[in-house]
């Protein structure tokens, strides 16, 4: 039975995850910058080296084909993106590139002919960067970004995101020919790290994902009154921020009791005004997040919550300004890939688990495309976006196999 | 029987509230600034009017002396300051040097000889200013500020405190000459407004204040784990904000209960790391400031808030570190001083109060030099420091007439 090579993957993610390291053991490779620039000429290099035809699109996804023996059939795609935050790890989008690399020189070393074309691919700017575009590269190819939405877009230095687009292999000017056919795809296959610690509690290697969470976001306005803070008494106060912990506290209440786990809430930035130590706070500013697999839980938790703070703003009396920030549907992902992902593991003997992405990847973009699926890899200490982000080779090879004996399976398959 | 003349109060109040009015009706009159000193020169001919002998000392406090029939006898001083917080009201500071300032006058008109000689003032910089230091006049007067404290201080502009003295009549090369002598005091009488809604929520005109409030301020880390908002479930967050939320909730708790309601807490600069709508967050750094008569009250909140914190840090697996910023202990009144207060009231068939002061006030430091009193008039909607600060006429003349009485009855008592 064929298998991936533990040692060829902890190789190469060690080798692309010296380009971009800092002295701190972070990895600084942000979006179109010379690190990541670097790391996308070592990448071309690897799929060269593999025989596979490259192909930098004009968004500057780079793509790596592989052909059939029957020409007529779509694409089966797999892959995921080399960028990383700021001061992040060297597994967060890599190790999806890697695996499918090495699945790639699984097949070629062993001379596997698919029936489809496969394609690897590694997308432009999936984290969020410089330039305020997240997954840019899934975006602009599902047709969701257009030449018009980058025009005059710069990061805060000046640099035109159409410049880094062309430095990085891009071209901007033919933009819209990045937009790729759905014809062309069979299906889409993403390995990512969990980010998480929900497969590494349950003891599980393999992550089926059942869809990428849906994020609702408001920017929360409470007001009060601004007093002195010694003449004023504790009842005579409209403080805004006693009243923005009580609804912090109601909505981490209703999420703890809540029956779907894969539900989850933030309030992630606070401003308080006129914040100063001498003066009861008059106004707070602060974002509201909730994530879930389904709109109807997010909408769920949001009435709850409303209800508290109806309670919550007549009791301090203080007004409630809300405005909706960003409202993303969840995006389920393939039955038919995760049941075939799930076939795939138990025939290996490796468990599998079924979650909620709880994150965004390049996959919620790709399902718009053709009928896309992830994997997931234990994340050690659950830690992800910063340098002690880990996973476990053992855990590595089990997802790698079943990423290596699910695309052989969709090959037959179709 | 001797009474001060309220339309001639309110004339003087509003001429004086013109400088430095600015256009939304606030009042801008920091110190040492143009409206102040031009504030400074109107208050200085207006002492002249009334036959007083003006001295600017060397920190720039005004004085207006009326001598007495006994020579030997030490001073009895009353007035407050005109300076005032930017964007403030007219009344605060400027309102208890009115009153001086009428006291002067109707004795002057009657003719009224006193024992002692008295002296009207007005500090210099009581408020918080661009020089970091309130309350200064009366400090340093005090021997609380030395010369060697305020060499090369500065205002954000780089505009030296001392060359400020200097432009509003001080001497700053003779600093140490502003210090007063204790055995030059009889004793120190300050009307203020109240600057909370204590007297007006029971309709008592004249508050007899027990003490200068003692402030105790704590700068207070909560160190969590910032995690991505999406892949950390409920369970798993170490969250510094909701902890944060649940001690600011548990202070309010602890002091809604207690049964003294002079003693108040506020938690109002709050920073919050790394403030992302899509990270937990990872560390909060707010101010703990807690107010009292006494230092047993402020310690016994803090020790009930502290037993909380215990429960909190463990259940959310944070960390606390704390460090004491301030601990101003409070300043009692001279009960000889309230006593008299009360008793011409009383004469009057004026209701009166006893009350803390909450707030920080120049009697505070003349309390180190002689025997301190304060009388505080309502503040309608417990407003201050804002345009919208204000107190009625009538009360203003009725703790102008126990000021008037106070003054004579303890020129009588020595």
């Amino acid at each position: 039975m064929l298998s991936v090579n533990k040692q060829r993957i902890e190789q190469k993610l060690f080798t692309l995850g010296k380009i971009g390291r800092n002295a701190n053991g972070g990895m600084d490779r942000t979006t179109f910058t010379p690190a990541e620039i670097a790391a996308r000429n070592w990448l071309k290099q690897e799929l060269l080296q593999l025989n596979l035809a490259v192909h930098v699109d004009e968004v500057a996804n780079i793509w790596g084909r592989r052909e059939g023996t029957n020409p007529e059939l779509p694409v089966l795609a797999f892959g995921s993106h080399i960028d990383s935050v700021p001061n992040g790890g060297i597994y967060d989008g890599a190790l999806g590139v890697i695996l499918a690399l090495e699945v790639m020189h699984v097949l070629e070393e062993n001379k596997v002919k698919t029936m489809h074309p496969l394609e690897l691919v590694s997308f432009s700017a999936e984290e969020p960067n410089p330039f305020g575009f997240s997954t840019f590269g899934s975006r602009a190819m599902s047709g969701k970004i257009t030449a018009e939405d980058i025009v005059g877009v710069t990061d805060p230095d000046g640099r035109l995101l159409t410049d880094a687009l062309q430095d990085a292999g891009g071209n901007p000017n033919v933009f819209a020919s990045a937009v790729r056919n759905p014809h062309e795809f069979a299906a889409y296959l993403e390995v990512h790290i969990e980010q998480g610690k929900r497969l590494l509690q349950r003891d599980i290697p393999v992550g089926i994902v059942t869809g990428i969470t849906g994020i609702y976001r408001e920017e929360v306005t409470v007001i009060g009154e601004a007093n002195h803070s010694g003449t004023t008494l504790m009842r005579d106060r409209s403080d805004a921020f006693l009243a923005t912990a009580s609804m912090a506290l109601a909505l981490e209440e209703i999420l703890l009791n809540y029956p779907d786990e894969e539900v989850v809430g933030t309030i992630g930035q606070v401003f308080v005004k006129p914040n100063a130590t001498n003066i009861v706070p008059g106004e707070v500013t602060f974002s509201l997040e909730i994530r879930g697999q389904t709109s109807e839980k997010i909408q769920d938790v949001l009435a709850k919550w409303e209800e508290k703070v109806q309670i919550i703003h007549r009791h301090r009396k203080v007004k409630v300004e809300r405005e909706v920030k960003l409202d993303q549907g969840p995006v389920p992902m393939s039955e038919k890939i995760m049941a075939c992902c799930e076939e795939q593991a138990a025939n290996l003997s490796y468990p599998s688990y079924r979650l909620g992405s709880m994150a965004g990847h390049d996959a919620a973009h790709m399902a718009s495309v053709t009928q896309a699926g992830m994997l997931f890899v234990p994340s050690l200490a659950g830690k992800s976006h910063c340098p002690e982000e880990e996973s476990r080779m053992e855990d590595i090879g089990k997802v790698g196999n079943v990423l290596l004996h699910s695309i052989l399976a969709l090959d037959n398959s179709h």
